[in-house]
């Protein structure tokens, strides 16, 4: 895999000394994607051949992460294109990968742009320019992420400037590189820092109910060689009380056009204790997050998931082997949203790939006087309806 | 075991038919505990024969909640002076009883109220006078649980008349019958209520890492048939953003003389939320709960535990065998704090045995004018001094 050019460091994430993407095409064609259902105890990639492998890929969370999801669900579309590219094909797989997953901006926006860019082309070349379209998409996310890091990076320098000490950041649920397709969004600053001889902690949020901080944040950040720890997510509050968190950075899966982030459920709980202690709060996000046609957090869809990823933990015994374990009692029954909102007030500032903004209107519009735009598609996964 | 003789209810948890207390002494003067450690998959009695084995019981968690915490030292001390009652025994056996757990208060309370109650007597009649003291200290918690829950009960059923609906109370951790001797303090008010016909349905916090709600709430309110939904520690705050939380009621292991409240760490972050969407926040507790020679919850020890409590996790598997796995790489470090302090302005109101009152020195003094005093020992356990 190509690896990033830049001066402040020569890589993210080395595993076993390779550096990798979290998704690459084939020469056969298909698309290669780390299996992070598997991860932390386990590194492997899975090969997606066809539309619904792509969507089933989404949809289980083999892939996850907002950026990543767009990258998927735009080589999704490639692979439905590679038979069949007409207009119907097109408006339907577009449909199947928007379904998928109701939260992430990411995979609106990669299909919006995916039809705009297919659409005037002729069907016959059309599946050659699906595929280029696509890595384009992971090329700009990856080097968005980057410059996300750049940004970032200094709101660290200078805390690490004031605070004489390695400054210590609380992150939730996991905006690595493994959320992406290189870098990450939160952690993206953090790596930078750390490789430019800044020194940083993180607390990595543990993140109920899938686990991804304990599973892919801490995974990330102990390959990297970065000072971490994992802690329950009920914890991090009684840290900041202790003045034991600078400042906290998370990522965000849809952010509304007023600065409103809607990240993985438990973010809110996190932004409310960095303002009763005077922590900083930041999220971390590309400018396809940004949902422009949404004023109103309370707007955005949230996903529900099934119960079972909140009744049952799956995690490596004494011998080696993968076991699921169930941990609530059959008779209980157990409600799994998988997002929330985190209002704009309580956000100290928004870190895009074109700067640091207020979680505003205004702020954004500081950044972003073009205002990409999207062309959003009907979507028909479940969202927030279940009653106590 | 004796059933509660009240109007409201004719008793709080039935396993198969049975009413237990949660620690009860046997003929042969042993002391038999439910082993918490096995619920919610396996119900099942484990006796105590000696001091060390009461210590050992708190401080591995076969029981634990601040009330059954103080109950099982007050019965570990009378089994520390069956064969010696001198006055070096029982002040060896409170020293090492008060250093299983350094947060709940119950502990300190009960160990001092003991040696009050010891001291005066002959060493030849202490063992038989210890034995009557521990039971008495038993028989009260219940009844105060039994009064926290009628004076909680009216909180909750003006909630039922102005919403006219079920109504939705979130709770964190387990500070029900199985945190007490009996009736439980949070959910005393719930039993209370659903006995009495008022509609109630709980949101059952998980409670990382040990998962007391998913483990013995969920447990508790199943086995007494009340509605409820586990959710992830992280889900409440959205549950409240979106209206579908009317009150939040938890216990407390330790609060202070001006009403701050140490209670299982996630426990702040729930009152920050409910404070954010105006729901209203309760503690309920046993006046053997307040440590009248605290003014400042951040002056409260907190208790480290071990990282293989946050790192493993146990359950069943499909088989129905119990199996504990990991879900934290190897090459991460973890922190496993339990307790966090709420500060009292967060606080709506404090729900005790002598009735409600704010949140507030001038609260608890309204209630407690006569302020029972305790005797602190020295604690030895450990607490939060970890460094990232």
């Amino acid at each position: 895999m190509p690896a990033p050019d830049g001066s402040i460091a020569s890589s993210t994430v080395n595993i076993s000394g390779v550096h990798y993407r979290t998704i690459w095409p084939t020469a056969t064609g298909s698309v290669r994607v780390i299996d992070q259902s598997r991860l932390p105890f386990e590194f492997a990639t899975v090969d997606l051949e066809t539309l619904e492998e792509a969507a089933s890929a989404i949809r289980s969370m083999v892939v996850r992460g907002a950026p990543l999801i767009g990258a998927t669900a735009a080589y999704g579309l490639a692979l439905a294109l590679r038979q069949d590219a007409s207009d119907a094909r097109l408006e339907e797989a577009a449909r199947a990968l928007q379904a998928t997953r109701p939260t992430a901006h990411n995979l609106t926006w990669a299909l919006a742009r995916m039809r705009r860019a297919l659409e005037p082309v002729p069907v016959s070349e059309r599946a050659a320019a699906a595929s280029r379209e696509a890595a384009r998409i992971c090329d700009a996310d990856a080097e968005q992420c980057r410059s996300i890091g750049r940004n970032g990076f200094e709101l660290i320098r200078r805390c690490a400037e004031s605070c004489g000490r390695p400054v210590s950041i609380l992150t939730h649920c996991n905006a690595g590189w493994l959320a992406c397709v290189d870098w990450g969004t939160a952690l993206s600053p953090v790596y930078l820092a750390h490789d430019a001889g800044v020194e940083v902690h993180v607390w990595v949020d543990e993140t109920r109910p899938r686990n991804q901080g304990a599973a892919l944040t801490a995974f990330e950040l102990a390959a990297h060689g970065v000072p971490h720890t994992v802690i329950a997510d009920n914890l991090g509050g009684h840290l900041m009380q202790r003045g034991r968190v600078d400042m906290v950075i998370v990522g965000s899966d849809r952010t509304t056009a007023a600065g409103d982030v809607c990240n993985k459920v438990g973010t809110y709980l996190k932004a409310l204790a960095a303002r009763d202690n005077e922590v900083p709060f930041y999220a971390a996000l590309p400018s396809s997050t940004i949902d422009w046609s949404l004023d109103r957090g309370a707007d955005i869809p949230i996903e529900e998931r099934p119960a079972a990823e909140l009744t049952h933990v799956t995690g490596r015994t004494s011998s080696g082997a993968m076991q699921t374990v169930r941990v609530v009692p059959e008779t209980s029954p157990a409600l799994n949203l998988a997002f929330d909102v985190t209002p704009a007030r309580l956000v100290t500032a928004l870190i895009t790939e074109r700067g640091v903004c207020a979680a505003s209107r205004a702020g954004l519009q500081s950044l972003y006087p073009d205002r990409p735009d999207s062309r959003p598609l009907a979507s028909a996964a479940p969202s927030d309806s279940a009653t106590p």
